[in-house]
């Protein structure tokens, strides 16, 4: 419908996530009735965020400046590093706003399945640091690959910075979560971390 | 998060309908991680298609043809003309792929709240041909405005073509609703529509 530049369109729209083919059609309707107004910004704004964004060098964030928003910013714990293994993790509890300390996006987690070997994360900058930090908080998912991740990056940074603190995020039940949803992994987690009643 | 250019782009992904601001936040880490892959390519298809696309001056269709691929496909019942509010309405009839004739877009329905009058619909190109016409098809809403612009409209096209056949689509139960859930006048039509079970 529309011919070969909307049929182009609403495939590149569909690859989003959150858009499936339906709603992908139902957007580019949406710009296409308002091209001026709708397209044009989004097609420079895509442009100018491509072109400005970069990898920040000391976290691995993504940020138009290099070091990042996040490194620069002076009332933030300097020695405080949260260890996420991608950019949408540091986004997410950003978002929470509970951390008040800085990142660092390692970029993945070892993966046999995958083939991510340690080479293929981005860990040179957290050791070089390390020595320097006051804490490592590992938030890395509660997965074989996460875990295996945690292990792992801590023998490296125990090598570097022998008598740093690291400690890893708390798992459980999910706030909003029902018990008998939970895997097994998550109850035996939750009773295990349980305490007491204030 | 990521610099002023992300967060606009942030708020422009945030706008398009289906998207809400978590989802466009989503959506913009997943392209920011591959710019080049999926950024600068949906800019170039955004720009492509704001600067392609036109309303067919025929039938009111997007498209980058004028007139549109509908209009001039020569294997459409060249008389048969379907009368529809917007070009959505157009694009879920086509993907349903049972309407063999041609369309007519109006561009919205009579308004008195929406301040919408006849002078603003697309009407001209479908009364200027309507003699030459075999049947419209009226496939407004079931609302007040759709009905009242069908009412409307019918006057129009019987002022310059008296012997033009205009039907109406049916109304009813959709499928897959349930009757307890319908409103009194989709239940009124439905019963008024009932045919013999075959």
């Amino acid at each position: 419908m529309g011919g070969p530049e909307v049929e182009h369109l609403i495939g590149l729209l569909a690859r989003l996530p959150g858009l499936g083919p339906r709603s992908a059609r139902r957007a580019a309707l949406r710009m296409l009735q308002q091209p001026e107004a709708r397209m044009l910004p989004l097609a420079a704004a895509l442009t100018a965020a491509a072109r400005a964004v970069r990898s920040c060098s000391v976290c691995g964030n993504l940020d138009s400046r290099d070091p990042c928003g996040i490194c620069t910013d002076a009332g933030r714990e300097q020695g405080l590093v949260c260890v996420v293994e991608g950019v949408g993790d540091l986004w997410a509890i950003e978002r929470a706003g509970i951390h008040r300390g800085r990142y660092h996006v390692l970029g993945g987690t070892l993966s046999a399945l995958g083939g991510i070997a340690p080479e293929d994360l981005n860990t040179g900058p957290l050791l070089a640091r390390a020595a320097s930090l006051s804490e490592v908080i590992l938030a890395l998912g509660a997965t074989v690959d996460g875990a295996s991740t945690a292990h792992w990056l801590t023998d490296q940074l125990r090598r570097v910075a022998p008598e740093l603190p690291i400690t890893r995020v708390g798992h459980g039940v999910p706030f909003g979560g029902a018990l008998d949803v939970l895997d097994d992994g998550t109850l035996t987690a939750a009773l295990r971390s349980r305490r007491p009643v204030a």
